[in-house]
């Protein structure tokens, strides 16, 4: 038996999406629906890989099984093809697996010629309707399938309507329409050297041909490139009887919506044309109805229209689009699919269609991509001004929402400006942690270096705040206080605005939009905490940023940077003193003067928190952080401290390291100054223990960050465990506390087993672990990362996505190692991958006990973590 | 039974280490070979750890066995102990079984008291002699058994002196000892609170008590830490009866060698004094003879001596170290031990004993420290002047040799002093590659910063140059051109003296030893050569290294680094022009340049080492290493390119990196930029084409640095070789190649497996891979890790010697993984490791094919893995 490649649409049905293509699986199931669609037919998606296995030619047996199905659509007409009489005329149009942009477009009108274009003219009773068509088919024809340049066709058209003086393409006559008719013939012969076909089947072969090659040009193979489509999936190819919107007043065509897809309100949203076809809905000379109208324009097509709309949406549980066209009355369906819609809309309607007993919450829970939350947390642009904003240049999206505000270098300009009231936008080459109180005060973050884990990308995302990061065009010049592209120069106080949710930097202030959450969010929030079983905390570094994550949702806290608490002003000079010290006793005294500080900073986290989970990492940068580089600031610290300028500036050149992310800091200080650790596990007790006192229970989790040796944990473990001791002696009185471990060198995780012994809980720092693994810098990588992202072979930032293959290896090294040795052992993750949703499902399926992620990415985490246990209870992939 | 705690001399050997401690077995040992030795009986280990599970005291049971060996060795001499007639007096002695410092010293003449000392002088008709025995022996036993502080014995010594006008102790008579005597009894019960105790019972538990307490004083605890000396092994106790060198002209007493320690010359070696007892040897207050002399003096003592010496080496199979002494004319051996020896002496004694038969060429191989080859091939300081040598602080031993000569602090400098003829120290803060110059025309390098594979530490040891590095006590101010310790300011032109062997750091100038390569040398690393399956290689850059480390016997390279090439002075600014090209078109230009040059470089080194194995690395430093980075410098460029200062100082800036190590380096270049590799392919591939043309077949070898993922290496791989086929095209021409990568990524090692698909060979750069799996930067890690080594928790820095469970584990995986998919993939290491023995040994056991080291570590490296092989052999850890 030979193989069958066509299939009637009544042949078919949506499951067939491989073979048929998305469109044409869905004329088959809306035929078999028994919906009021055009007779066709689709040749199969194998078809067109066996036409590139062929040599590229379409064969007989094809063309024989073509011939037939024209035959079948005839009889269920009444009508023949291409006839002189009463014609069938066609539509071709391409049909992927997945939709892709560079596929052919459509062709209308296909058999009409010389002759035939008589018999529609005869039919309709409309010559110059006929004409129109003809001429239209010989232009769509001749640029999509033979590819000849559409100015052509353009300038004839023109040219006549110059001549005739009229103003519109209606105000030409059927005479006028013949003529362009030949002088388009004409053109067709000069570009191709042939006559135009006439040969209906000769123009359908040509027009199937060109869908079939239209799957290996330059744009299409360059999309599959880019989204990893398959090259072997091949197109189908749909042929379907044409009806037309334009034969009169009785005839039109539109676009619906089975819902609103801006707001999900459940009613039919959208637009028609009476005596239209769908190109003149979307040229927007002439102004469509709101669909409502229709009911009372056509009452009766208005009916069938909203019952096939409903019984669509029912039968493929989710909101459709619609294409219609009403031919003399009579309403046709062209096209279904599940509609694209604003993230407040999918939310919506995914509440709605649960309540409506359509879908189950576990449906409406995989209805939303978790990512399209950000929409509902952050500013936006609106929409209007947007599309006349003169675009700059486009950096990384590193923190989500919409800025605008002038520019100001330095961040305590940046706190002077918006002191005066100013909305400011903080520019810098990088930002660094001196910078805080500016990235606080400012409305968006801009940087020309860095990645999506630098400094800048990682504190915006935490605050919530806007940051477009690693914008390498740009030039930023701190001290002239400029910012230069090839095009642009800008000066400090110029107002500029940053889409951080793509990147992009617009020039001048663009309007925005508050977000707004509904009620709804709420409902679909509590789904996804009800089914997912991985438990979900966030980093928080101040009160206020642990308050905002246990709104968003927060079970707990992963991570708390007890640095950031170091940056205040009040504080750093007493830092500085302590890391100025030369002598064990100078460094306790400034370090006594730095514990109630950090105690009050313990103790109103814990506050908040009530007794949900809180861990705290020690110290973690290098100390040349905390000083000042600039030889102003480090005279003025001399100064302060009774120093000399060379003893401060030894101190800070003696501290500056060539790689100062494999330099002296973690639990290194700690085995040199163990001081330091001592101090905080102090601060860290006392608070714990006057809340005990308030009849709070905390259970502090003391993190030990960088730790690469059994021997290296037991050293630290063993300094603070005595600290703790004595609190508890002192107090008479103690509390129940944890000491875990950041894994995030590699050897941490490849000796996790041994390590595991002495901890109560392992943390994944994935960030630092994908630089090592890697040996990317990601301060530095971005710069060389978009030629990999480029070049494929890393297609997205490992810092981004978590490296399942090598970063992934060692995660299961860990957890596997930890697990052995100590079975009790709870395992998180507190790098940013903690909120990107591939790398939390890679999380899940590893068996993370829970995952850690800035406030604002926690919504998107708790329903990341509810679709991966949904999709592991239905063995989705 | 009772378990035996006390052994006679009689009932021991030298393979009893173990229970008698090292001095006890060879007693017994000689003893059994019917040599003429005191008798005597050792305390065993065992008592010693049962004395401290047993709270520290001593038990009847052992006092009954020492009395009844006491009794045994009395009957032996037909004497009796501590008797007023003929006293039988015993030395103490303790016994580890590793020799160790901190442990007690002898007690010499026990036994004596007030009745006894009348006995002894009796016996041997010499009052003098017997109080000053007793006066000896009450010192001797207050400072070693009672802690006394010798300065109280010394000071009445002094005053008896003074007072009796007596320049030496022998000037004293009788008399004056017996009153010395009284003194230091009094000053023992100040001290003590007890009379000095005349029972020898007594005597001797107590001094068997001060040497178990030794087994656990401060220093003996530290030592075994230090050195990894198990706690639980105890000390034994060694209780000799007493002869006496020092009863008349026809005793005496000495030490030898049964070889020349420092030459190795088979000829006994050593000195003796008439009538004196072993402390005056060491005194040096009379001047002793040459054994020699002894054969005129006391012939046939001599020639017994002369026949013990030998037939203790030939049962010993190697050379020993005797103590003797000479009791009215009879010869006793106190002690053999197989003696310490220079390095040169110690190759020379092992092959002289293979070829006298006495032991295997595999027990010569494993005689000698394979490090201590470096004294053979490196300068050493004049050991005379170095005893009154000023040490300034002591360094990192970063590479062997010693120099000295007038301190530099740049590059530039120290090249024009030399030409001017000065011998010329480099003191940086830290080197870099610009500093090549200056490091190749100085004696000896000196840096404040960085460790074991810093820069100038890895280029130093290339070069066999002597370098201190990582003195972290001086200030290296290389603007004000001073150095700096707490008590030394030295400023140019000062002479400074470095011993690279130990690291440490002398002010002035000291007279340098010439290494000397004997025959014997050729000889023993042959028999490496026969023994060993493990192929060396070394890492050479020029063809001068690779000259030099032929002759060291090195079998090809494994490591080429190409980048080094770049620095010298004709081609650096065509580098800078690749760098600051704005266009492919620029930059290519630039490359074309450089290929004749690089291709010129390949070819000489290629011509040198014929058809043995050259492994070339592709360029792999950031970028930025090559641009100047001072203002004058940059300026200088600008202007020779014919760009404004800011242009250079913006690529200057943009290329800086926060990381570096972790940056835009290695392959990462070659993704941005494939045309810079394709250079180094094309001038590899035609180098080889040339020496094709001259009849030599070589197979170039083509590494790849820092590949991280396998889409990685074969974009890189894709464009090397399209690049070749052309020259093979051009040069209608062709020649065999391989194209492998080094694994130093974590990554790389975790995803071996995969990346071996592609790669001919792997090499292994541990360097790079121990600081990315420790997140250790080894220009920084220099600081912390002294902490890290004190406080035991890296106890060797995994710079010098490979971490087996962290890194090793890499190396495991990825050899598996590499094996498994390539199972012909050729496997080495090219990082500082390869010269490390102990490291050598794990790449040995982990199955590499070869190890790759600098040109003065290949003979090294050749000894370690003959020494591997013969250990697994023998199946010895």
């Amino acid at each position: 038996m030979t193989k069958k490649y066509v299939y009637d649409f009544l042949e078919g049905n949506k499951d067939m999406r491989n073979l048929l293509g998305g469109k044409g699986a869905n004329l088959a199931e809306m035929t078999n629906l028994g919906l009021s669609v055009p007779p066709g037919f689709t040749i199969t998606t194998e078809a067109c890989n066996r036409y590139y296995d062929k040599n590229e030619k379409l064969w007989e047996e094809l063309l024989n099984e073509v011939r037939e199905h024209i035959k079948t659509t005839e009889e269920k007409l009444n009508k023949k093809f291409s006839d002189t009489e009463n014609p069938l005329l066609f539509s071709v149009r391409s049909g992927a697996v997945i939709s892709m942009p560079g596929m052919m477009d459509t062709i209308l009108n296909l058999g009409l010629n010389d002759e035939s274009v008589i018999g529609l003219a005869n039919s309709t009773g409309n010559e110059r309707f006929a004409f129109d068509s003809y001429r239209r088919f010989i232009q769509m024809f001749s640029d999509v399938a033979m590819e000849i340049p559409k100015v052509h066709f353009d300038t004839a058209l023109d040219n006549m309507k110059e001549d005739r003086k009229a103003e519109l393409d209606t105000d030409l006559t059927a005479e006028d329409l013949k003529q362009l008719v030949s002088e388009y013939k004409e053109i067709y012969k000069e570009e191709t050297g042939h006559d135009f076909p006439q040969d209906p089947i000769v123009q359908l072969e040509h027009s199937i041909e060109a869908v079939f090659k239209s799957w290996n040009n330059p744009r299409a193979k360059v999309y599959r490139k880019l989204n990893g489509i398959d090259d072997s999936l091949g197109t189908a190819v749909n042929v379907q009887s044409m009806v037309f919107g334009n034969m009169g007043e009785n005839s039109g065509t539109g676009v619906a919506f089975s819902r609103n897809p801006a707001t999900g309100e459940n009613k039919l949203f959208g637009e028609y044309l009476m005596n239209a076809q769908g190109e003149d809905v979307v040229a927007g000379i002439r102004t469509p109805h709101e669909i409502i109208a229709l009911h009372e324009e056509m009452p009766e097509v208005y009916d069938e229209f909203l019952a096939t709309a409903e019984k669509l949406e029912n039968h493929y549980k989710d909101m459709q689009d619609l294409e219609f066209t009403i031919e003399k009355g009579k309403l046709y369906i062209l096209q279904t699919r599940n509609g694209k819609r604003t993230t407040q809309a999918a939310l919506n309607i995914a509440v709605d269609l649960v309540e409506e007993g359509l879908i189950s919450k576990e449906e409406a829970l995989l209805r939303i991509e978790p990512l399209s939350l950000n929409q509902l947390l952050h500013h936006t642009f609106d929409e209007k001004q947007l599309q006349s904003a003169e675009l700059i240049t486009k950096g990384l999206a590193a923190s989500p929402g919409a800025a605008s505000g002038k520019m100001y270098f330095h961040a305590h300009d940046a706190v002077e400006a918006a002191k005066n009231g100013e909305k400011v936008i903080l520019v810098r080459q990088e930002t660094s942690p001196e910078d805080i109180e500016g990235m606080v005060t400012a409305e968006g973050i801009l940087t020309a270096r860095g990645g999506m884990t630098s400094h800048a990308a990682v504190v915006a995302r935490g605050m919530g705040k806007c940051c477009v990061a690693g914008a390498s065009d740009i030039v930023v010049d701190e001290i002239s206080k400029v910012m230069r592209t090839s095009k642009y120069v800008l000066h400090e106080g110029d107002y500029i605005s940053l889409n951080g949710s793509d990147g992009s930097i617009y020039h001048g202030e663009i309007k925005k939009v508050e977000p707004t959450l509904s009620g709804n969010f709420e409902k679909f929030m509590s789904w996804a905490d009800e089914i997912r079983d991985m438990g979900i905390r966030t980093n928080a570094d101040t009160p206020r940023d642990a308050k905002q994550a246990l709104a968003f949702g927060a079970e707990g806290i992963g991570l708390t940077r007890t640095e950031h608490m170091f940056f205040d002003e009040n504080r750093i000079p007493i830092v500085r003193e302590m890391i100025l010290s030369k002598t064990l006793e100078q460094r306790q005294k400034a370090l006594e003067e730095l514990r109630p500080m950090q105690e009050k900073d313990f103790y109103e986290i814990y506050k908040v928190m009530g007794e949900k989970s809180v861990t705290t990492r020690l110290l973690d940068p290098p100390l040349h952080e905390f000083l000042p580089t600039k030889k102003e600031d480090i005279e003025a610290l001399a100064k302060k401290m009774n120093l000399t300028f060379d003893e401060v500036n030894d101190t800070v050149n003696d501290l500056k390291e060539v790689n100062p992310m494999l330099g002296h800091r973690g639990c290194r200080l700690a085995v040199t100054y163990p001081e330091i650790y001592r101090m905080q596990a102090r601060a860290i007790i006392t608070a714990a223990l006057k809340l005990k006192q308030e009849g709070i229970n905390v259970t502090p989790e003391i993190m030990i960050p960088l730790i690469g040796d059994l021997k290296e944990l037991k050293y630290v473990k063993a300094e603070i465990v005595e600290e703790i001791n004595s609190v508890f002696e002192e107090f008479n009185s103690n509390v129940e506390y944890k000491i875990g471990t950041m894994i995030e060198v590699p050897r941490a995780a490849l000796l996790a087993d041994e390590i595991a012994k002495e901890a109560d809980f392992f943390s994944f720092g994935t960030n630092d672990m994908t630089q090592m693994t890697f040996g990317f810098s990601r301060d530095d990588a971005g710069k060389f990362l978009t030629d990999y992202e480029e070049k494929k072979i890393y297609p997205r930032s490992p810092f981004e996505e978590i490296d399942v293959d090598g970063v992934g290896k060692l995660l299961e090294i860990a957890t596997e190692g930890g697990r052995k040795t100590n079975p009790d052992i709870h395992l998180g993750i507190c790098g940013e991958h903690g909120g990107d949703p591939k790398s939390i499902e890679f999380c899940y399926s590893t068996g993370l006990d829970y995952v850690s992620c800035s406030p604002y990415r926690v919504p998107i985490a708790r329903l990341t973590a509810a679709q991966a246990k949904v999709k592991k209870d239905r063995n989705i992939k």
